[in-house]
């Protein structure tokens, strides 16, 4: 028992596809010094999460060991990769590892949060190595859909694995460094203990196409187009915002850049050296002059997010800019299971405004970053790991992945957040199981998904609202009537009256026949009223309300 | 002015997909006489529609013209066509006509609702037709996703119109009859005024699949199977049912089926003599005794209805049967776009059991029962109409199919809900818009989507809610310190102090300062604490939430 051991521990990132956060450990069990991979957030939505900002994984483990903690490392500049870092800052305050860009961005986080910058480190790609207690880690380099991501290379005592970020084979990535296979069997040469492997694209039979794939199809696509053109990607797919740039630019037309963090990612890939040659931007204002023929607009928003600059042109305009019949809007970009109604409303407002939409259906404006399942056996063949360990994925692209691995002849094991694997011996094995959650922040607080705050909030859109007011007298006798105010509930109900109406004479009926020992215990008062409410409700609106009682005594 | 004219009005499925209701009228403008085809429903999200149990087209314009309506035809029985029958069969009262299968369904919901039966009328199909005021309507067989699905002939003095219904072209639908075309060019040959026509799979580019050609594939598929099968599809699609059936008799498998939705529609058809041949089923309990390696499950729930039997499998276990460890799961289906995190949700709740999951993503066990756009073309070619009406879609939907007859030398007309078009001329002529939009079934209660209702739901679950509760002396001064409560908030905010105590301490300096015009004015007062409460709550957790003021005055 006193042995040392190496341990993995997703806390997020396995068992979703977004929210990224895993744990190495080495040492004595307990005892283990630790590195957190990747710190990301994921995104709420109306039906599990309404009003919440953002999620993060529950990071209370790593909390209340803080001090075993070396460093943070992060493989890439993605928010479900980077978005928690400066939220966790205060939490955590270990130093963050990245490679330039991605540290160019961490650090913009820090920076808005009041957080001091040098927290975030800047690390020089593969062979160069970063040593955080008994762990070294080498940022090894691999194309994916933003600028320089990174495998990262973790040597420890009980051998290498190779934790691969998000990744997929692109030998012409048109920014950042193809997919290297020489290097990759270079580092695995010496032999690797475990492959933790992206699984984002697993059920995806085919080979993965490369980014430049797109260009000549996006170029045909505007060279035709006569309107303004207006194009939406994920601001941070650098290669593609730069693909469809130099697309408006073979086409004559002026470029501008719309929405935060689409001018954010391009200062970002400029100051960090790695976008070069990108096109001349005009600003929105400049573009007011130019016949919207010679326009071509990026923008944001192509998941059909309410404020951004896409969604904004389609209601209607965006920093004086306004789309018209006859304009093309590309999506070059897939729509995030989940997103798709948000799309389709900004498809058919542009409808209505007679622009033509052209989407990814045909397959030729957009390709993803992730390696398909051919591409993950060719890298399982390249590292020929002693186990691989699938990550990034939700429950289902965990398991496939794993029998992918098994498939292959390898071991495969699957983990999903909380599972600890001790991966000393010559097969994984799990040693524990952690809680593990999700954090909201919700406005600027942070609650557990579990706490029932937000299940209220639910409640409360399913339900609707009664609020009962009740005052009682010195002798616990009721004051006056009982009375009631509704929010989210109709006004008439089956008996015609209204709701409010029947309430009250419901309730004041229970009041009047109430004994003395109800109207004197508050949670039998409050429970009466509460039930009361609910069964009047639910007679006339067919609908049982969230109720709060609000008893006031005059004693 | 005073002649007579042919008009459409799409009072619903034009500018969605679902809520099907259309209205045609002959007759002096003003005095025309009515007919309206198909009465659907949509469904609600949370998204827009948070605790709505159904969604109709609003109808008022129907309503106030409730004389002039002569019938109500029902192309086939999906509920977007034929779901709001019974609910608005008290403000129309009109008969109500459609083929055998339909005219079950519909009668099923009528008896569900206390409504006479009667109501709903079985047609013939043609060359039988049906008398209406100046309309005279024969329902043309044609194939789609449900059995006798129908096109409507709509013959007046203006001429004739072809109302397609839903349809696809297949000439082997299992159940139910083919698609016929020389039956389809003798009804057109006399010439056709209009083509109103399903637009749902216009951006589909490729000819549509026959029902036949999946049958191969899932025999295959169960035949290889080693543990129990489920497969789901909707319970609608009677022929899919029966392949699947088929395809575990074939394995020497029981059939089970499950969900209340499966077994009404497989007693309809039966009833109505369209199914026969379907193989013996056994029930859940029966099934109980059977090897799980004979057992073939068809169930319920293909969307990822949290209610219905495919959900509660992946949740545990429905009628006494469980999912298991090698078992395959089915969704022999699409996911219609908003339904994609349902049906995720189940796939990783059966992953997490073990459960092999296949769905559509290869294209072998599924075919849509809609006319890609070549099938569309085919039946403009075949129907040759003088114009065409693009229905059933979103606005994107219905303006590609309005290019796509322009591109085919016809006249092609965008009409949305509430455009009414005059049909009488060689040229569709707008001329009118009527106010349209959504009823929503609220539990009992029918509320307008814009009543705001709804509206306050979204807000609350966005926002949380507050309740302050004040009371006032007989002089107007405030009798104790005002109390809060709240629903759907964080209990502390960034002050380390709980919200409510923090929330009530700046109420109560509020009403300390506040003079007698503010304590004696009702609005002033409300609207004042209203304020702090928001103030207070923004900085306290950075949400602005929902506020109900009770103020209560002892005079």
């Amino acid at each position: 028992m006193s042995s040392e051991r190496l341990i993995y521990l997703p806390l997020g990132g396995a068992g979703e596809i977004g929210m990224n956060a895993y744990v190495y450990g080495y040492g004595k069990p307990g005892q283990e010094r630790l590195i957190l991979v990747d710190l990301g957030v994921a995104f709420p939505d109306m039906d599990t999460s309404p009003g919440v900002d953002l999620i993060f994984a529950d990071i209370t483990w790593l909390k209340e060991r803080v001090d075993q903690l070396e460093a943070v490392f992060v493989t890439h500049a993605h928010e479900d990769h980077v978005g928690a870092v400066a939220h966790c800052y205060e939490a955590l305050g270990a130093p963050v590892y990245a490679r330039a860009f991605t540290a160019n961005i961490a650090r913009r986080k820090m920076e808005e949060h009041g957080h001091p910058t040098e927290t975030v480190r800047t690390a020089s790609p593969w062979p160069e190595q970063i040593n955080a207690g008994p762990f070294t880690v080498g940022f090894l380099p691999v194309s994916h859909s933003i600028p320089e991501s990174a495998g990262l290379v973790i040597d420890t005592p009980a051998g290498r694995v190779v934790h691969t970020g998000d990744f997929k084979l692109d030998a012409n990535p048109i920014v950042g460094e193809p997919f290297d296979p020489d290097l990759w069997s270079e580092v695995a040469k010496s032999g690797v203990k475990a492959l933790v492997c992206d699984s984002t694209n697993v059920f995806s039979s085919h080979p993965g196409r490369s980014e430049s794939e797109v260009g000549p199809e996006i170029t045909q696509l505007v060279q035709d187009a006569n309107g303004m053109v207006i194009a939406t990607t994920f601001a941070s797919n650098v290669a593609r915002v730069k693909t469809l740039a130099e697309a408006g630019q073979k086409a004559g037309r002026s470029v501008v850049l719309l929405g935060r963090a689409m001018r954010r990612m391009i200062e970002a890939a400029t100051e960090t050296g790695i976008l070069s040659d990108f096109p001349k931007v005009i600003s929105a204002e400049e573009a007011l002059d130019v016949p919207r023929a010679n326009l071509m607009l990026i923008v944001t928003g192509s998941q059909g997010e309410r404020r951004a600059a896409s969604a904004q042109l389609a209601r209607g305009k965006y920093r004086g800019l306004e789309v018209k019949e006859g304009d093309l809007f590309l999506f070059s970009s897939k729509t995030i299971p989940g997103n798709e109604r948000g799309v389709i409303r900004i498809m058919n407002q542009l409808s209505e405004k007679g622009v033509d939409v052209v989407d990814d259906s045909s397959g030729l404006y957009h390709v993803s970053g992730h390696a398909n399942r051919p591409d993950l056996e060719k890298v399982h063949a390249l590292v020929d790991p002693q186990m691989i360990i699938p990550m990034h994925g939700e429950h289902r692209h965990l398991r496939e992945h794993a029998k992918l691995a098994e498939a292959g002849g390898r071991t495969g094991i699957l983990a999903v957040n909380g599972t600890m694997l001790d991966l000393t011996g010559n097969a994984p094995k799990v040693v524990d199981y952690i809680e593990t959650g999700r954090t909201y922040l919700d406005g600027t607080v942070k609650i557990g998904a579990l706490d029932g705050v937000v299940r209220d909030r639910i409640r409360m859109a399913l339900n609707g609202h009664i609020t009962i007011t009740v005052i009682l007298d010195e002798e616990d006798e009721p004051l006056g009537e009982p009375w009631c105010d509704t929010m989210g509930l109709p006004e008439m109900g089956s008996s015609r009256a209204g709701l409010v109406e029947v309430l009250e004479e419901d309730l004041n009926q229970f009041l009047m026949r109430a004994g003395a020992k109800t109207l004197r215990d508050e949670d039998k008062l409050e429970e009466g009223l509460r039930r009361i409410a609910r069964q009047t409700a639910q007679a006339e609106i067919g609908k049982k309300p969230e109720v709060t009682v609000v008893v006031s005594r005059m004693r």
